[in-house]
């Protein structure tokens, strides 16, 4: 093992300080320098104030690596992050022909004019290795001293990722990172952090001290991460792969996929799989579980469609829910539910439907049926099944936990119907 | 005017620095303090580290007024922020009997056993001021030395911001900001910003100086903020509607509302007044504007349901589009948008339909029709609108802002539509 590289980010821009914008760049540059094996321990935000840049750079610079600046790169403002590199490096602006060149193509291939404002985006301090942006007009910037790597990455989220990717998180690891880290995470529904905690604690207690675990919990989720650290590639691959397999026996029923599956995207690929389609009738979550499904690209593929159905009128007129159900249970009843799954796989000719129907509140709840009362049904060409879901948080997170429960329950319910599978 | 009071915010956490959580808590204590005319500096996030939060302490104090410390007050290392203040103040934990009696009420109330680290959460630094938290079982603090304020919150953002809001903010107030700060918000949809900027130009450049503006663009709308600073309320609340006047003949087409309007509450609002109920029916949106319009409690008064119909099929089946349309037209077509629109109308029996069908992308482009295009209509019990949107970005966005889209269609159909008031 090999001293621990240490990391701080800084970013830069009044509209952070404000809360005018949501900084989403910082998170994820945290995780990406953690996945390489780089600690982050300590982000800074400052203004577009060059005072304040300054004695961030300094006192960055006694305390860690590896300092990673985005932001102060746009146009119109153009000077603050690079005249502040300058006069903390003693340097000063010339013009990149390179990145001239980059930019310049940048504006002809759009059939865009190039301003003066442009061409002074091509000028960067003497001292600064030039990172090719090929995402958008402000170049990435690499500068080393005293031991010390500083990186200048411009704000917007779609070039500072591009930039990351490709270019500087390749060249921290060749810098800094002999170690091999690798991942490899298990996705549970439907088992809390706690419990899920005290299940696993056993095996937990055994992992190795080059595997650590990490308890990410998400709407109802928690993904579990594994992080392996080594020098042997096939080792820690296979090193893994016995803990997950170790591991399962505690959790099996829990886990819908790993790393980077998603309910939906298991789903999609259950119903291709085995040549189904699936439709949905919702009431209380009003739209978003066909919105959760489609927003998996090529979801057209299994998805025929939903019915909404807010009101009675349209779970009798439409999803064909008897007045009698209605009357005798209620809209929010497992014979609601069943009759609502089981028009929507009717009306919308599916193979499957799921259904929801309950009280996401913040009204509307009574005594016998709180705030919180959900329930979801799953209608197959042979059975339907049912499930209660008593929940109690606010409206939003109400609509999308009863979503991830109601994929499960498909999910669930695919795997378990006899269907051919495509050959 | 009074002098700048500046903030720090500072957040303590191994998990926000490693990227496992998403941090929205600074950016809503940014724009809070920013509200009342606080100035936040500078963001600092350390891990759970004795060591780096007191370096954190120190630095901040040197160059701020107000310091707003979050995390690191959970039971399980209940320790960390508070030993920590007790250490950088030279005290210890005592017992607070009030914050005691609190937390004991909260356990009793929900009928769970209280632990000795429960109990533990009762135990603070001699010199702080105890901040009740109603909301949680982690007490607020607030701390004050060498004419700095510190103050202390739980990290979980429902009891933070409850604590800020009931708590801290009006101590902050009372103690720091005599002048009054106002806003006044105009939203906007369908014009871009640098668009906006040029229209409103001399009317910005007129602004007296002690009103602000800021140009806050999301998902096809631009919110143009104004902030008052002054010390007579009354003629602060007369000059930002004065401002407001000039400025909306230059923007009335644009303009859907103000301060926290969002589309879906103004047409909630519009709908109730004249007694009229709308439902959708969705293609490429898949669900995304009926989930948008019932996120809106009390919803259920005035929206029926939806049809989404991915499929031509459900578009036949289901809305009644023809299958000779679909043929001659397409599915994304204004006809096929036209007849979804009407057909919602009559299936799902409303005053009004919207629908939407589109190329959402990453696939299904063609040169005729490439990603982004997209026909919105609306239906009415006279007349039936249509529209032609050009987007361009990715699959999620191009949901978003067709969505965006549809519903500020219906707001304006709404408005120009002959319907009886209600009384």
């Amino acid at each position: 093992m090999l001293p621990i590289i240490r990391a701080e980010i800084l970013t830069i821009g009044d509209e952070i300080l404000f809360g005018q914008i949501t900084d989403t760049n910082t998170q994820w540059i945290g995780s990406q320098l953690t996945d390489i094996g780089i600690r982050p321990v300590r982000k800074t935000s400052v203004g577009d104030n060059k005072a304040d840049i300054l004695d961030a750079f300094a006192a960055a610079s006694q305390r860690v690596d590896v300092i990673i600046v985005t932001g102060g790169l746009g146009p119109t403002r153009d000077d603050i992050t690079k005249h502040t590199f300058c006069e903390y490096f003693g340097t000063e602006l010339e013009i990149n022909q390179e990145a001239l060149e980059l930019i310049t193509a940048f504006f002809a291939k759009r059939g865009r004019a190039m301003t003066e404002l442009n061409i002074q985006q091509a000028a960067l301090p003497k001292n600064c290795t030039y990172i090719p942006n090929l995402w958008g007009t402000a170049p990435g910037m690499w500068f080393e001293k005293d031991n010390v790597v500083y990186v200048s990455l411009p704000g917007v989220p779609y070039e500072m990722k591009s930039l990351m990717e490709f270019e500087i998180l390749p060249r921290l690891k060749a810098k800094f990172v002999s170690n091999i880290i690798q991942h490899k995470s298990v996705r549970t529904i439907g088992i809390g952090e706690s419990f899920l905690a005290e299940t696993i604690a056993s095996w937990e207690d055994a992992l190795p001290a080059h595997i650590k675990l990490a308890y990410l919990p998400h709407f109802g989720q928690v993904k579990l991460r594994l992080t392996g650290t080594g020098t042997d590639q096939n080792q820690l691959d296979a090193e893994l792969a016995e803990q997950v397999a170790l591991l399962m026996p505690y959790i099996e029923e829990w886990v819908f996929g790993y790393d980077n599956d998603e309910l939906e995207t298991v789903i999609g690929s259950l119903l291709v799989q085995h040549h189904a389609t699936v439709g949905t009738a919702e009431s209380c979550t009003g739209g978003f579980v066909a919105n959760q499904i489609t927003n998996v690209p090529g979801a057209s593929q299994y998805f025929e469609g939903s019915v909404v159905s807010y009101s009675n009128e349209v779970k009798m007129n439409v999803l064909g829910v008897s007045p009698q159900t209605l009357e005798a249970f209620g809209a929010v009843s497992e014979q609601t539910a069943r009759e609502m799954a089981e028009g929507a796989r009717k009306v919308l000719n599916t193979t499957f439907a799921i259904s929801t129907t309950g009280i996401a509140g913040p009204d509307g709840g009574t005594a016998e049926k709180p705030v919180g009362t959900v329930w979801i049904a799953c209608a197959t060409p042979g059975e339907t099944f049912t499930q209660l879901l008593t929940l109690r948080n606010n409206r939003k997170i109400n609509i999308e936990l009863t979503s991830s429960y109601a994929l499960n329950l498909l999910r669930k319910t695919i795997l378990k119907t006899n269907l051919a599978v495509k050959g």
